[in-house]
Formats: structure tokens, C-alpha cells, sequence
């Protein structure tokens, strides 16, 4: 099934509108290119509804956000909805500053998204108003593992019925959920925690496989997902003994590159709840 | 011819001042040393003026422009030509949104270009107010091949004539004339179009090799083209099997940093027309 | 003693608020990653004050500075002078525009810094109000060798003893002072020059260094500063003849990742003075 989602995105390259961060935004250029899409990079209010209106699909990052990008990513959110393109929410910190949960808040309260990704100290910032945060990464005490996966399960089933989004919640097993069916995904490496921005890179794709493929958002986000779990993998496999997470970060970029949706599927490690 | 060209790159060392989109700028100021300048990234308002006095040429690409940085871009462009510094623009996304289009116009009507880089879609945005895009990237009815190749330079003859400035229109055949000459070039890779701002960093070359040849634009900006393509060439060669885009990325820039002289004069393909 | 300080970089894993250019952003968040803390980059005024009280040190660089993020390098700065934090300043380009010297100027005098890196010629323009500069470069008149070697500590501990920051003058050889004691580096490679944002990398990590080690500030510095250069080296040792500078970027990030503090104590080259 993922197949199919990833030979959407290969053959429709829906053009993907990105308002993210200037810290991880060229990787996310690439991987958009990737997986088969085309990316374009706009951020002031005066063009960004002229942008989302030629696009397939809009991602939202707030990774390095500022007052002038805010009021970009509402007047795009909105103009997204109206178009009906998919809208991908990465709120990148929340939980980190007042500045990112309330505008993290704002944004869902403002725009309906298809899809919001992040980890589960952010998620758990969004749904509960707070949670422990290290910075961007997920604070520790947060982490998925087999012990709770069933609770975080269910916690994001909760939160992707409030907000009629599928809600992708990622860590060491990564969980894909429309608040009724679940995906518990096991691909990926540790190692991906050490290159900046693939949370960043994985949204960006997130909003490529979901605008090919708008009859089955939840199918298509968990296939991105696995995807990007699956490059990482694939990366570790070619590392030699002088690589190190800057090397990484271009393989796993190239695994997405040469990845065939043939490939994807046999690569997969999934469960649906 | 274009040997003569790239030597004086290397041996004047000119100081470039770009102003820049944050999407590629990395892979810009790193492409810029390769090929024997050096870069500085300068955008606002109260400073751009000092730096373009310091500098030799400067390169104004529109990628993710916002109203600061355009009036910044009106300034420098200004101050380069007070002092007869070259100046590039590349408008890129020309077309996708009303602010880049008639921004880019601006910059026309503003300030004296040495040379004008896009790809066809683009630089039709500029010279007829209108063109199908997609998004950054050339609309595939636009995109220039053998059968359109003599209307193509003949309109880029036009737009030269027009603006007074070398016209460069990238595809899979480059135009780069001044109206009365022009020099198709045959160098590249289609694989360049699958990493993001192979033309930002031409553009940012470009500045680099009219600022060392100021008596010779069309030759220096042609040697660009044909030197950018050429590296694009190398670097698929260098390409293994768990290879992609973002490890091209890192060839292509590599390829400039190790291209001789010499080897452009060899490696070039083009006809002068 | 180098090896204790990096052994508690990769012990603590502090976590590093960066207000810094968009230019080399992301190889400074892989290259903190790689030395063992945590990036974030914020530059808001709204949220910076939130980020720095949640981190362990700050790290504050002005390449591509605006009206909007020196207000929040000021807000930054003056709260982690109250909170304690160690703060970093590299003042890039200082000397190139007036408002790059009167920002660092200006930082100076609002913010207490802990550590303060450049080249000879920003950090003149900082302790003289003038210098010879080639944009981000250092002037050739002004770069370190052997025979001005004492005359340059002399000026670098005279400057630490009036702002009571340690002071890093990187070039061919490194100076790190305190005003008292001295550390002269001769680790690093000629091909470092050749990526952009060296400097703002070791400046990242000097932060991460002296977070991790706050009793120890001096010796920190300068194991950072010697990591660095040793991973410049080991990073020279990888390159096979088609790599370049974008492949050697890469690589000096690797030589951070794998390097341990055994490999640092080992390959430190330095004298006290």
C-alpha cells in the first residue's frame, strides 16, 4: 500500500509550498526533490497566498519563527483551506517558549491542518498546554518505547479526533493516526537524532505524499514516514568508519533519492492498530 | 578563451556581496570560494551599502525576498552602479506571485543590470510580463530545445538589447548573449535540476567572473554558464550507486573547486552564434 | 586537560541557544550535534529570553545581522549575563560595514561576554575601532605568523584584560588568552578557509565547550579551538582527489563526530604562554 502512495508523489510531483526555518530549509528543499516532488521556499504576507495558489500542499514549520512569518503562515493556512490543499503543521519547540506554543495554538486554531507532525513533547504541548521539552528535542522522561506505546497511542488518537487531523507522532517508534486507525511504525536509526532537521525533512515529504494522495491522507502519511524511517536505515547501512552525522545527513537525502516505491514496500516495518 | 576567464577568478580573488535567498545561500558562498572569490552575505538596509562599496560585484537573487530585504536590494543595486560595479539578478520564482514579478520589474526599472540569469520562464516574466511557471522551476511548454532554439535566442537577443544587459536563460541548452552575440552552450547534466539552486549558485559565479573580467561580460558570464555545467558533468561522473542529490550537490561544488582553468578551456561546449 | 573538557561536552550535552547568520546555520547546528550538546536557534525578540533561560549557554553571531536581531542579541545577551550562562560573541565582519562595528560595539558594551572569537581583524576593529578587512576574511596586512606572534598575544591579552572575556584570535595560528595565561594553537589546515562559516562553527562549539566546563573557561576555549583544528586535519587526511571544499565541510563535521577526548589530548598541538 505504501507503494502505491509513494508512486503518487513520483509521478504527480505535486509542487510543495514551505514557510520552515533558515537552519534546516535547504535539506528540506532536497528531500522534497527527492521523493519526487518540487519545493518552493516563500515566507512574506504579500505573496504567500499568490504561492500556496499555485501549489499542491502547504508545510508549515515554526522552527525558527518571527513576528513577520507568523502572519505569513496564517494568511497562507487560511488561503490552503480554502483551496482545499493539504496543510502539514510542524510546530517545531513548542513547549520550548511562550512565542512557540501560542503560536502553535493560534495556528490550530486558525487553520485546519491535514497532517501535524512533531515529537511527542510537542504534541503533548499542543493537546495538554504542556509537557517537558529539551529545546527541540523531546525531553527524555516524553519518550515512546514499548512500555507506553499503547497510552501515547492512545493519547494521539484523542488529539487527532479534536482536531481532525492525522496526527504523526515520531521517536523510536513512530505513531501515524486519524484517531481511529493507527500505524505503529518501526523503521529508522537512532542516528537520525544526530543530524539537525530530520523532523523538518520529514514534514516537508509528509506534505508531498499527502497532496499526491488526498483520498488517503492517513495511508500516505504513515508511507512518509516510513519512508524517511526506511532512508535512514538505508544511510547507516553505507556509513564507513571516518562518516559521521554530516555524511549522514546527504546519505540519508540520497536514500530517499534512489528509493523505488518497490523498495518502500518491502522496507517497511509497520503494525496497524 | 574561457580559460583566460577563469584565471583571472582565480587570481583577482574578487569579494562578491550577495543578496541572497536563505534557501541556497550556503551552497553559494561555498560554490563562490570554489571557484577562486570570495563571498560576503549582507541584507540589510542600514549596511548593504558599505558592503557593496567594498566589494567588486554583487548578486541579487530574489528566492525568498520580503519587504526589508527588497529595499535593500533597490540600495545596493543603486550604490554598485555609482561606483560601476557589476551587478546580477536572478528572479527567481519571476512569475509565481505578483510581489516577485513586480519585484523583479523594480529592479529593472531601478537599477542598470550587468547581467540578467534565469531560467526561460522566468526571464519571459520579465521581457512580456507573462509565462507559465512552476513555481521555481521552468514550465515544461517553455523549456528550450534544438527546435526552438533560434526563437529563443532571438527573443534573449531582444531582452538584451532592451535592458542593455547580458541575458542568461539556462535549460537543457544555455543562451548567454548581449544582443548581438550570442553563445549557446551545451554543458550540463540533467540531474543538476534535481538539486536545489544550481542556478542560484551559477548566478553567484556569474558575479564572480564579470567582476574579474569587467571588459569582457559577455565571455565571462558565458565561461560561467559553460564552467557550471561542466562541473555538473564531473560530478555525475564521480556518482556510485547509493549516490543522490545531495551527495551531487557536494560534487558539483567540489567539481568548481578542482576545475582548472585548462579544463574548462577543454571541457566547454558551446557554438557562438 | 583538553580531554576532561571535551569529555564534559559529551557528559552534559548542554544545550546551545544560537542567534546566528542564516548562511552557515545548519553545519553550526550539525557541528554542536557532533561535539555531543543540543542546537537550538532562536532569534525572536518575543521568545529569545524564554530560549536562553532553558539552555546553558548562548552563543551570539552577527554575520548577517538586522534591525530585528540585534534587538534580540541584546535581550539574549543581558539575560543570560543574569542567569549566569556563558555567552559567546563572534563579531563577523566587524570592520566591513558601520553597523557591524557598532553592533559588536555595542554588544560589548551591553553584555557581558565570556568568550569573544574572531579573526585579527574583527577582533582590531572591536579593540582599536579600525582594521584593514577583506569582508569576513581577515586582512592579509593583519593574518598571524610567526614573527608577529608576540606582539598579537600582547594584544590579545591586553583586550581580555579590558573586556574580562577570553579572547580567540583564530588564523594560521590561534591565540586563546585570558589576559594572563596563553594558549597558542597550531592545530588546523590552509583548506579550512576554503568553507564558509569555519569560524561560526568553532564559535558554536566553544560555546558548548565552555558551558559544559564553566570553572574552567580558558582551557575550554582553547580544547575547542583545538578540536577544530584537529578535525580540520583529519578531515584533509580523508580527501581523495575529486573532493573539494563542499566535500571537506562535510568532513570536518565528521572529524568533530568521531573524534573522542582521548583522540583530542592526543592530537592537540599547543603551547602556554
Amino acid at each position: 500500500m505504501f507503494r502505491t502512495m509513494f508512486e503518487n508523489v513520483r509521478s504527480k510531483n505535486p509542487l510543495i509550498h514551505n514557510i520552515t526555518n533558515y537552519v534546516t530549509v535547504n535539506d528540506c528543499a532536497n528531500i522534497v526533490i527527492a521523493c519526487g516532488a518540487s519545493p518552493i521556499m516563500a515566507d512574506d504576507k504579500e505573496e504567500v497566498s499568490d504561492i500556496t495558489t499555485i501549489c499542491d500542499g502547504l508545510n508549515i514549520n515554526i522552527g525558527t519563527l518571527n513576528s513577520r512569518t507568523i502572519e505569513s503562515m496564517l494568511i497562507a493556512g487560511k488561503r490552503a483551506n480554502e483551496l482545499g490543499h493539504p496543510v502539514v503543521l510542524d510546530p517545531v519547540g513548542a513547549g520550548a517558549s511562550k512565542l512557540r506554543t501560542e503560536t502553535a495554538l493560534r495556528l490550530l486554531d486558525e487553520v485546519k491542518f491535514t497532517v501535524i507532525r512533531g515529537n511527542i513533547s510537542e504534541i503533548k504541548t499542543l493537546a495538554i498546554g504542556t509537557s517537558a521539552t529539551k529545546g527541540v528535542d523531546a525531553d527524555v522522561n516524553d519518550r515512546i518505547n514499548e512500555d507506553n506505546l499503547d497510552e501515547v497511542t492512545g493519547f494521539a488518537k484523542t488529539f487527532a479526533s479534536k482536531t481532525g487531523a492525522v496526527v504523526v507522532i515520531t521517536g523510536v517508534i513512530d505513531i501515524v493516526t486519524d484517531g481511529e486507525k493507527s500505524f505503529c511504525i518501526r523503521n529508522g536509526h537512532p542516528m537520525m537524532s544526530s543530524v539537525t532537521g530530520t523532523g523538518c525533512q520529514l514534514s516537508a515529504i509528509t506534505a508531498a505524499f499527502v497532496a499526491a494522495n488526498p483520498d488517503n491522507v492517513l495511508e500516505a502519511a504513515a508511507a512518509a514516514v516510513s519512508a524517511m524511517g526506511y532512508a535512514g536505515e538505508v544511510a547507516f547501512g553505507r556509513m564507513n568508519d571516518m562518516d559521521g552525522n554530516s555524511s549522514y545527513r546527504n546519505y540519508i537525502i540520497d536514500a530517499i533519492y534512489n528509493m523505488t516505491p518497490e523498495m518502500l514496500e518491502k522496507g517497511a516495518k509497520y503494525e496497524v492498530r
